[in-house]
Formats: structure tokens, C-alpha cells, sequence
């Protein structure tokens, strides 16, 4: 891998024409495929989504976010019991995973292919955007894509040659994440000096401005994920989990 | 990076004694925090426990499984909404992250962080395993390590440097796991197909002996991944999110 592939890396949102090859692309999910995996069991599944007509379809259950009618490749990792589930009832074994921790452990599996994918994808000189529209909408996609139960979609990337080179995101300090031994609660000093940075910054001064609100924070709390969409959108979630075959504890 | 270290890895259970620096550490969690983050907004926490004491207390809800009590350095990784919640309340923001939507949201971005931490500290030499035990005791991790309401443990991590050079665990072919455009069900065939080299190697028979079972899929049902243990844990588990003030909606 490219040194510092890790550190330079940002996310791609604007592709070429330019469409990935198949054998590229499979040995980059099959670099994926090294990811751990809880028991060795692989309860995940990639669904790779190239065609107009599907990308026309889900686009819009992504909010219609450009990327995925503009993307050549649409990967939309799930968390699979079902294949899982079939192979033990053929062999007379009952499976006991259409239940919450299972569905977790599933979802586990299926980001830690994800992130493996997007990295060995990068290091080939590819771009990457992660949707999280992905969990809001995963009831619309589940018809898209036609998930049987035991399936769920957990998050979609994008994947094609970038045809931009935008700035880097920022991030807060590492101090602001990490924790020495146990975790160390936030003392109102601690928020202010680890944010300041962030509020600081040009882009996100006019981010304020832009959305007419009085602080970073709200935009986010009010315009970018407001608590009556989180709502919504938990209500719809859980209900998939139950009909997918999840919530049987 | 080294070229294939994503093809290359396994998963190291066994550790030298030699610590890991205190520097390199820092810089691996730096390009952890490169991963994608929902609407960067960093939702997560690393602890980060070298400590004897905590590590001794941590190891029962790990199902004292050696690593955690051997690696030099074990990382607890979490959803983590209470730093962004106290920011907001700082900024005359309303946070609505109360939700199991935003639970997922938050454990999305502790697991795209971990995993990239794991290939940064593998193409450095070092070795993990990952500890899915997290998620059934994450009452009592939350305890050791003081996580406060907004943050719930999502995985756990062991870094060290390998004392030990296993085989590669086995996958199922590539086919298996990915679908054209949408998502094509298995057949009996299929399953067959995708899981004869599985059951036909000599350590899955090994297994199935050992334990006393008809096949490699009973080992898992009725040994490995028990119903009654997923049903069990899965209750704990829901009663995390909802003591943490994750499942209001």
C-alpha cells in the first residue's frame, strides 16, 4: 500500500466515467473478505449495484445524494444471517440468530468488510463516499434490492476514479477521542478547548452563516439531524429488524 | 503500506512482552480518526487500557480469554454521543441523539475507526484480535471502564506484537458473499457449492469431532453460537442501549 494512504486520504463525492474493472474490483473484495469476522462465520453480504436502472432506484432512498447515480460502482453492505441460516438447516443444525445480538454481530461484520473494501479501493488510487442514508432507509433498499429476511442493509459506499481533489475534513485533536485506562468525563473546559479548533475554522463560520443559526452545534441539532428525523427514522429501523427476523428475544 | 497486507493478515492472539511505544500508538489512532465519520461529527471514543488492573478487571467479561490479560495494549471501542451532547448543550444547541438510530449512526463510526486502526497497526508490524464478547457483557465493560450515559462499548480490540504465526483462517469463495446488481437468494446448490471446501477441510472435521457433533453447522448451533446464550444477550444488550438513553423514539 501507498504510504500514507491512511493519513492523505478524503472523501470522494465526484467520479470520472471511467468504469472499475471487474477483476479489480474483485481483488479488492476479496482483500475485504480478509477482514475479522466474528467466528469465521461471514454473516454479511455485498450487494454491487453498476446498472443505470438499479442506481436509478435506490438513488432516490439516498436522498437522491449524486454520488449514486454518479458513481460507476453502488456497494451496499449488509448484515446476512440468511445465507448462514439456510446452510445450517441443511446440515440439521438449528440456528438460533433471529435475535437483536445477532443482528449486531452481523452488522459488525458487515462494516469492518466495508471499511477493508474502501481501503484496499483507495490504495488502488480509487474514491469513496460512505451514505448514511443507508439506516434510514434500509426498508426502501430492502425492495430495491430484494433482501430476504435475515438481511440488512447497514451501509452503502460509492466507489469510482475521482474526478476531484477536495480539501482534507478536519477532525478534532486525537485528545478529544481517546481515553487513558478508563474514560474521563468532559469538564465544560475540556469541550471548549477540544471544539475550538473546529468552531474557528472559515468553513465552519460560514456554515453558520449560511443556515442563519447562532452556533455550529446548531446546525447540526437543527438542520442537519434534528431530533423529530432521528425519531422517525429509529422508529422505521426497528421495525425492519422485526420484520428482517431480528427481534425475536 | 505493504503490499498485501490486507491479503497477508491473521489474527494474533499471542504477544511478546515488548511494549508498544507510546508514539506509534499515537499515530496509528490518528489515521483510525481519517475513517469516515457520519456528518463528521466523530461519534465514538477509544479507551485505550495497558494498565495491569484494568485489564485484570476487563479479562471475566471477556470470557478471560487470554488476549486480553496478554496484549500490552487493549482498545475499547464505542459509540460515543456524550462528548457532542455536552458540545451542544454548550452551544445553546438541543442535541436529539436519545435514539437507536443514533446509536447505529455512533457504532458505524466506532467500527469504521477500529478497523482502520487494525490495518495501520497491522502494515506496522503489529497483531490483533478483535473480542466479540464486547456486545454480550457491555453492562459490565461499561462499569470497569465509567462509561457514561451516550456511550455504549461496541468492540474491543487487543495490539501487540506477535508471539505467534498461524495459519490463515479459511473463507468462503469470494461468490459467496456478493451479489450482481441485486441481492440473488441461495439455492440448495448454492449452499452446497459455497460451503463443500468449508466442511471438507480437515480441521472443520477435526471440530466437528471433538465436539461431538453430526456437522460443522451443529458446532456452531448448539456449541459455539447458541440460541439460548444470542436470546440472553440480546435482552442485556437492549437494556444497555435504554439504561445508556439510547432508545427513546
Amino acid at each position: 500500500m501507498k504510504d500514507d494512504i491512511l493519513l492523505s486520504r478524503r472523501t470522494i463525492r465526484k467520479y470520472t466515467s471511467k468504469p472499475v474493472d471487474d477483476e479489480l474490483l474483485n481483488e479488492i473484495l476479496k482483500k475485504g473478505c480478509r477482514a475479522s469476522t466474528t467466528g469465521n462465520m461471514q454473516v454479511y453480504s455485498i450487494v454491487i449495484s453498476k446498472g443505470e436502472d438499479v442506481k436509478k432506484e435506490l438513488a432516490p432512498f439516498h436522498f437522491n445524494q449524486k454520488m449514486v447515480t454518479g458513481a460507476p460502482v453502488v456497494l451496499t453492505f449488509c448484515a446476512d444471517f440468511n445465507r448462514f441460516n439456510r446452510w445450517c438447516e441443511m446440515r440439521n443444525a438449528r440456528p438460533g440468530y433471529d435475535n437483536f445480538l445477532s443482528f449486531i454481530t452481523a452488522a459488525i461484520d458487515a462494516l469492518l468488510v466495508a471499511q477493508t473494501v474502501c481501503i484496499a479501493a483507495e490504495d488502488e488510487g480509487l474514491g469513496i463516499c460512505y451514505l448514511g442514508t443507508t439506516t434510514y432507509m434500509a426498508h426502501k433498499i430492502i425492495e430495491v434490492l430484494r433482501l430476504p429476511p435475515g438481511v440488512v442493509p447497514v451501509t452503502t459506499v460509492t466507489l469510482g476514479w475521482p474526478d476531484e481533489y477536495p480539501e482534507q475534513a478536519d477532525r478534532l485533536p486525537l485528545e478529544a477521542v481517546i481515553h487513558h485506562e478508563r474514560y474521563q468525563d468532559y469538564a465544560p473546559g475540556d469541550i471548549e478547548r477540544l471544539y475550538s479548533q473546529k468552531e474557528a475554522r472559515a468553513d465552519s463560520q460560514q456554515f453558520v452563516r449560511e443556515n442563519n443559526k447562532e452556533t455550529l452545534a446548531q446546525v447540526f441539532t437543527d438542520v442537519r439531524y434534528k431530533k423529530e428525523d432521528n425519531v422517525h427514522f429509529s422508529k422505521i429501523l426497528l421495525q425492519v429488524l422485526k420484520d428482517q427476523g431480528f427481534m425475536n428475544q
